[in-house]
């Protein structure tokens, strides 16, 4: 394609009042590209977005129907969860996390975009001086927004330097402060593709339950570390959580990515059962109800948004327990983005680009999702901006929280031999105008 | 049916946690009525939740079924609102209530909700020291929840005493303090069912351009005022509404009960385009994005739950083209709560009660979704819970914000003489046992 001149590309990002890379949205770059593809009336490579590339779960979407013809849409849903969401959430943990969370702990939020925000907000609620949350970073930018709104304070641990053994020092230098009320991080991770080990996860829950913080692992991606085969209800291995090494958890669980659902904006939010009895002034005396799961669920679940789409949390729970009864075999159909991911990494290292973070452990980081790529010493929003003017967008890392220089790709939109040869060309000619 | 002792209601009370009935929410009456219910073995009358009485309509299920089968739940929806919804919303405002509000300014939101609580929270950021919404109360109870769990100020200005001509002089003793920001309420009113005159409308909308407050207008049972037929698309009488008043206005449309739709948790937050268009330092600097519109999308909604079902959003487009085009009668079939309402004022005024908000102007209130009792010198926690002894779930006027002494009915789920039958009965146990 016509490369597209620095002026265009100045221009693109002043219409939508974009001063600093690092600072837009995801939805933001989308708009940019958009406009940018308008301009040079060639379609882009998508790797900002992590909309799903694959066909939504029929299981859902027959359950989701069958909901709808029943008539649900006039009731509004319970605000703790429709009892076979719940069941099924349950069992689902069981069957392949080999934890134990009751029924009464999963909580249906609309994506677990509301999951985290809801929980953030109870966390930096709970006791006072407890008001910063610890982001293990590189993470999902729209959860530092969140943090942000919710006007709580943070402290960022890029474990690109804290790998292993490093990451216990590390992380209790920041706990033992004693004001960090929580610790978030999405594992695989967003948008480094990184898996923790289970050493590093038992240091996070070892110091978590040592100080008191409680942990929101986001499993967006649940089972998606193709290393390691889970796709087996109740058969080890088991897949990794932070759940294993403590009570102090969270875990938001979404069908966004794992079922390809992401357009109906259903999650559930699994709190440990000890999470969910605590009990505290602050809740009593705010939302006069003493316990953080009820506070959490009627306090700003039901004030926020009065519960989650009644037909999609039918088709949640189909979809949950076809996985529990081994009749949906969500790891399989997600390993599509690992093939995607393997095809793609090799196109960027032939042309001289390198992935920042490139290792759990002592073994290589696996196909997935998302990965991260650099080039040579150009910043992060150097490079971002440069993929842009050859028709590819990307998220610079520094907005993911990370310290380091480079790009997010995700693959799911890589999704034909078209759009694989037209990231090779354009590949080829930005790093030959280089 | 048999009488529930005190000890067993304050037990119950207790068992939930609800030492003061008026700071209950509505979800916890019901649960206490669910409990109520399974000690005495008796299904209580529900006054008390505003759950849609009445099928939800069929072209809004025809239309979501459609979507989920044409594949929409694997993509995220596009944060501002798919363009048939935008348009459609647009279409139907102009259509019901005469006013211009292009397709750029309709956003879909997780229910009404949800637009109130971003809206709050954007109109709490703007401006340093417009740090106060102003309530016209009485109010729908979670929107106060919304507030104060948003840490704004508020002040509440209780409509009973200050209808007509008093109006202008009660509303300007409060802003002229110069704190307001935001001005709330829903017309017709939940939970009294008074309808704002165009002279109170003409007051409010003239106060909040001359004082530089956002009205946010929930018109949540929008046409529902059953003394005026506001059936007909595209012609007079109007929907009264403040956008005639001002240019400060944030209207909120929910298909929760014009549609019987509020399961899919799907409605559209309206913005005057001079407000969506207003540019603050702020927001600049806080979202690096200038205007309000903006800010409120990217900033906010996209922070907090990533947009609103996909398939609900061409469900709701869907039953607001029907209606533009005259296909769908929703005044027509939501005119079934104003013949509850009737019945149901008959049998509690033959009771001995009386309707604590009973006028707008000089004409009774109309016959719809809530209306509001008392009975003699009766605090409104002593009636509620004499009304729970007796098989009946209301909630107090006092968690409305009204200062008066009384309680909310909601008629929505009145729907069978069995139903009318025992309320009845059980008014006329509770007035002999006085």
């Amino acid at each position: 394609m016509k490369t597209i001149t620095k002026a265009q590309l100045e221009q693109a990002l002043r219409h939508f009042d974009i001063e600093d890379v690092n600072c837009a949205t995801i939805r933001q770059i989308c708009a940019v590209a958009a406009l940018l593809e308008s301009i040079s009336g060639e379609k882009f490579v998508h790797l900002e977005l992590g909309n799903p590339g694959l066909a939504a779960e029929h299981a859902g979407i027959d359950a989701q129907c069958e909901a709808l013809q029943r008539g649900v849409p006039n009731q509004y849903p319970n605000i703790i969860g429709v009892p076979a969401l719940k069941q099924n959430g349950s069992d689902f943990i069981k069957a392949f996390l080999d934890i134990n969370i009751p029924a009464r702990c999963i909580i249906p939020t609309v994506g677990s975009m509301l999951g985290s925000f809801a929980s953030m907000m109870i966390l930096g609620q709970r006791l006072p001086g407890k008001d910063t949350m610890l982001f293990l970073d590189p993470g999902f930018p729209a959860q530092h927004h969140q943090a942000k709104l919710l006007g709580l304070n943070t402290v960022s641990v890029d474990i690109y330097n804290y790998r292993g053994a490093l990451l216990y020092d590390r992380l209790e230098q920041e706990l033992k402060s004693g004001r960090i009320t929580g610790i978030i991080y999405s594992n695989p991770n967003n948008p480094a593709w990184t898996n923790l080990t289970e050493d590093e996860l038992l240091t996070i829950g070892t110091l978590a339950t040592k100080y008191d913080a409680i942990v929101i692992e986001d499993l967006a991606y649940l089972g998606m570390d193709f290393r390691t085969d889970y796709s087996e209800p109740y058969h080890k291995p088991y897949i990794p959580t932070v759940a294993r090494y403590t009570n102090n958890y969270i875990l938001l669980l979404s069908s966004s990515k794992i079922f390809s659902y992401a357009g109906e904006r259903i999650a559930i939010c699994c709190l440990s059962e000890s999470v969910a009895d605590r009990r505290y002034e602050y809740f009593e005396k705010f939302y006069d109800m003493p316990t953080l799961g009820d506070s959490l669920v009627h306090g700003v679940l039901y004030t926020i948004s009065t519960g989650a789409s009644h037909s999609a949390q039918y088709a949640f729970s189909a979809m949950l327990r076809a996985a529990v009864e081994g009749k949906l075999d969500f790891v399989h159909h997600t390993k599509e983005y690992g093939h995607r991911a393997a095809q793609a990494k090799e196109i960027f290292r032939r042309h001289g680009f390198h992935l920042v973070y490139e290792k759990d452990g002592e073994a290589p980081i696996g196909d997935g999702f998302f990965f991260t790529v650099g080039y040579h010493d150009m910043t992060g929003p150097e490079l971002n901006k440069e993929l842009l003017r050859h028709g590819i967008a990307t998220i610079p890392l520094k907005s993911t929280g990370s310290k380091q220089e480079g790009v997010r790709v995700t693959v799911s939109m890589l999704c034909d031999e078209d759009t694989f040869r037209a990231l090779d060309e354009r590949l080829g000619q930005m790093t030959n105008d280089k």
